[in-house]
């Protein structure tokens, strides 16, 4: 299949595509068709440029400079391309609540919440405008979820943080009675688990994105614009600050906190809090650069160990 | 939102809450309106003191001594916690199969099996009395779950092992015949999987406990009171024994077994059998005592070579 | 209860199963009830031999020689035992789509596909012939399934990639406008997550395997035969070649690519091209034979700094 996708609308001229995202034209006026990836675009189509350039496209190309055809110029490629992208291509959800969903009646959801078939609503939980469940999404009972949320399939929202005690003939539970709240746009990938908080609140900051098979356990406290990337997870009362970043399949410990604008790496393990704005890597998680510096010699060492037989 | 609740049967006297725990009350009787978090509780509310504790609590406070407020004293303030919510905090949960539910006409529930909306439940499963299926849980063929059981929101129980034959063109299956057994009181999380045997049985002892998003593979054995942390792996033929802790995002190899009592760090990778009570890290998991030393070379390591630049 | 499983259409003869799976019957001719795990495995069971035999069994063995008792030989016993499962044990699946399951209109469903009940099959949804849904799976709009594909409980096809560019308040989501496309003879385990593409295709190869909990990103390519284990996690544009196994929790890092017959073991990380054929481990991944040694000195090192105190 040709990744070439038309817009729904018919063509766009690069002048509206530039006003669109602020940009400017430089070479000839074209009519647009649609978009596609740079690599293979073919003419009539836009694309944007990342770090790989394509000399010669065809396309129309979103750049940050001026290229040999027509150029939209803009600050940030990918940014202008979503943006094109999300005024340009409609969703299309059924309306309202799917009839096989169930939403109990203590339930309340907001003006143009799109609930998806499968999907179970719970006592007392309050959706915003424009939220979407896709289908078999669970919402326990009392979750807050805010407005323009995208909630992937599968996900579940607000269940039993896992809190025991010893007990003489093994683990007894300790009932969870706090809630969770997700804030405005905030997205939640498939599969994807988030827990209620023992008391109080489990929360996760306004625009925050949670990609799928993430898990997120009780108490914790997410910053607005937070990023955790699949598969990653976060044990009880982590606290991680706005704009941070954890990469895929790496883990928190519980009661630790990741600083504002803090970056995590793929397959970490947090065992210290880390500072705003810092960047860690490996387990035990430490400074990016030095670890990729001991990973350096690690390589050393394990060639020079299979060299010697 | 306050973190506090109130008792939904209305207050209740220090005397009272002390009885339901064994506890003894010191200081002046009270009544106590709710539960709260120990940071931040108001007069009129119970909170429980583990490590850290709060001079001057204006709380009736859980303890292992008495503080300078009112205060039961019991061994265990956790422990007594969570017997006093689970004592005044009933759950609300719609009795019987849920219209939105199904479940196949061999199947076999016990007395007070809750079965929530969107789960399904397979030819000849047997679910014991009391048993809590949250929505969206789905139940194999032939699976017995035990009694008291709680099953959260779109686990999977039974689902096919993952065992194949290198055939001429690809993978060839292996049909799985066994099936799953969830002995009584056992946990499981949201979209955890624990899959059935090839032949005979994956068992999961009584009172043992599985967070969100955990792996169970076929023909595992687990013991009583087994606890799995969020996101841990468990390949095939694993087994784990009596009150066995395994942290999160740690991995099992098959065929490995963990002794009674054992605890298996978070994000460990255990490749080799691990004695009973022995405490393991890291990956390739070693006594936990020697991989923190080991890291703490590392951690020096990395800092030095850092600092040459 | 026992592991043994009869045959659904009664005793069998050596020389009806021997002529199944291109064997030869050794010893005498007998007839055979059904199946059961070589430890134990009673007269009339069929069962065979891996590396571990027993020596003395009552049970009639598919092995790679021939045994003291009756044995058929076979040059794969795995393979030949799943040859002879596959043809005399039939799964039972309610035909057609269950009338919990919600299939959009414009969907198109080869001959003979099931699908379960809580199913939510999309917009222009394929899925050809033969393919099994089980429960409470999530199939997004325009995904394509393949003939005779297995797509266990609570998996998620097609969702939204997780591709958002940098604003001045958080992330901007980039719509995604490609698709999933699963070839024929893929399986999917329980609660996994294969994304569409931004534009273009996802692609699982044919006869592909993909365990419980695993996620693939967007724009991913799977050749043909590809293994992949329980929560391993392939970020988004990562290639993998015919025939590789990636091991249960590894990772691979975006637009990496893991060779034609490559393995890549459990809990690796990778961060580099993974030649074709070749075996890595550990994080950062590296040849596994060197990974080895390099734990092997790592163990020696942990060993000392305890004895050491």
């Amino acid at each position: 299949m040709s990744a070439f996708r038309s817009f729904p609308a018919g063509p766009q001229s690069t002048e509206a595509l530039a006003r669109l995202v602020d940009g400017t034209v430089h070479g000839s006026a074209r009519m647009v068709a649609g978009v596609a990836p740079l690599e293979g675009a073919p003419a009539g189509a836009l694309a944007w440029c990342g770090r790989a350039t394509v000399p010669g496209s065809p396309a129309v190309l979103l750049a940050t400079a001026p290229g040999p055809g027509t150029t939209i110029v803009v600050r940030d490629p990918l940014r202008a391309f979503g943006q094109i992208l999300r005024h340009l291509f409609e969703e299309d959800h059924p309306p309202g609540v799917h009839p096989g969903a169930t939403v109990h009646p203590t339930a309340v959801l907001g003006v143009g919440v799109v609930v998806h078939a499968g999907c179970v609503v719970g006592p007392r939980v309050q959706v915003g405008d424009g939220t979407i469940l896709f289908p078999n999404v669970t919402v326990y009972a009392d979750t807050v979820v805010g407005a323009r949320c995208r909630i992937h399939a599968g996900a579940v929202l607000g269940a039993d943080g896992f809190r025991y005690a010893a007990g003489p003939t093994g683990p007894e539970r300790i009932p969870q009675l706090g809630r969770l709240v997700l804030e405005d746009e905030v997205e939640v990938g498939a599969n994807t688990c988030v827990d209620r908080a023992g008391l109080g609140e489990t929360r996760i900051g306004r625009g925050s994105k949670l990609d799928n098979l993430v898990q997120v356990g009780h108490n914790s406290q997410l910053g607005p614009a937070v990023v955790l990337a699949g598969q990653a997870g976060l044990a009880g009362s982590v606290t991680v600050g706005a704009g941070a970043q954890v990469g895929g399949q790496a883990g928190i410990a519980d009661h630790r906190s990741v600083g504002a604008g803090a970056r995590v790496g793929a397959q970490s393990g947090v065992t210290q809090d880390v500072p705003d704005g810092e960047t860690v890597l490996g387990t035990p998680a430490m400074s990016a650069r030095a670890v990729r510096r001991l990973w350096a010699t690690w390589r050393r060492t394990a060639r020079g160990l299979v060299r010697r037989g």
